[in-house]
């Protein structure tokens, strides 16, 4: 399959704004002409969207961590066929919230799987499709936190502690992906203002766009 | 995890007489006072079912091989850890209609994707617990596929060549994995009569039975 389009990923903790930041991306790109497609999994793909039911009825306390990861790995793989790869052959930009880094930072590295294992069954599942640039939303844990309680207005508790004590395993493992993929994947410093965040990531997108262009 | 107890699949193709044969073996050994548990995928592990309703749900014609893949290794996931495993580490004998190996032959050699990578996104799905012994029922596709029109009283039609050339794969699978795993998979005859089968079945399995006990 030829690919004519183009393929970011956006990746990061919660509290990061990466959500706000690339849908101001998406605007800004849209109005520049671009035809860009905003997803993320399961995308509204039936079949995805039931297997996201799976992994979150509340009634399935058994379910193992290998279950869930292969679980991810199929309502990726339909998501991506469905809707990511019809949009790219046909020209478009497709930013994508979330995609093969999120599994490999939460659930190999964070909850322990391992990445290479993760990475296994996303090859499996993605094949050559690896986003073209993934942007990753890189902020200090104790921020991001803050961040959240600030939305959802509670006070520190003792799920907090435990939850920094995660959202630094994370960051490891986002970091050492870095390592790893050190052309696709573009860290933007995320502790500053959205307007600055969304500024960096307009100029690193549109160098590539221009590149290929 | 120690293993105590004995883990056995049986493999064939559909008119092999594998359920029939593995059932009375199943009821050989019990009478002798072995604990044994009968068992097939999904098993009635829940998850498992779910994930099952999703692959063989006929709205789903969209659905990818990769997909469908994915889907398989994570049920089989699911009822390994929720049914096999307990069972096994009771010290009971499990024996499974069909398991790693149909993914193989089936989706990795007869449908395309290749044994390879079944076999990636499998050995995450069940880690060690490959069975101890297979008993793989070899049948001329010709027979095999005589004996299903026996049982549905159908003519032969276009379909059916369709269908040999299929099993043909298979089995063409199949004997590949005797080459790759020699020592677990046990190949058998079964162009004989049942109770010709059954009687070399037992002897293989109560041959291990006692070399571990």
């Amino acid at each position: 399959m030829t690919k004519k389009g183009y393929f970011i990923s956006s990746e990061g903790p919660e509290g990061a704004g990466k959500t706000t930041v690339m849908n101001l991306l998406g605007d800004k790109l849209k109005a520049e002409g671009y035809e860009v497609v905003m997803t993320r999994e399961p995308g509204g793909i039936s079949i995805s969207e039931k297997i996201r039911d799976i992994i979150l009825d509340t009634e399935h306390t058994m379910m193992d961590s290998r279950t869930e990861a292969l679980l991810y790995a199929a309502a990726r793989r339909q998501h991506l066929v469905e809707k990511v790869q019809p949009a790219i052959d046909a020209g478009k930009i497709v930013i994508c919230d979330r995609f093969i880094d999120s599994s490999l930072a939460y659930q190999g590295h964070a909850r322990g799987i391992g990445i290479e294992e993760i990475l296994v069954i996303n090859q499996f599942a993605i094949g050559e499709m690896m986003p073209d640039k993934t942007i990753l939303f890189d902020i200090e844990p104790r921020i991001g936190l803050a961040r959240i309680d600030a939305h959802s207005g509670r006070e520190k508790n003792r799920l907090d502690v435990e939850s920094l004590a995660f959202h630094e395993k994370v960051r490891e493992g986002y970091l050492s992906l870095v390592e790893r993929y050190p052309k696709r994947i573009q860290v933007i410093d995320a502790n500053r203002s959205i307007e600055e965040v969304l500024e960096e990531v307009y100029k690193v997108v549109k160098q590539e766009l221009e590149i290929i262009r």
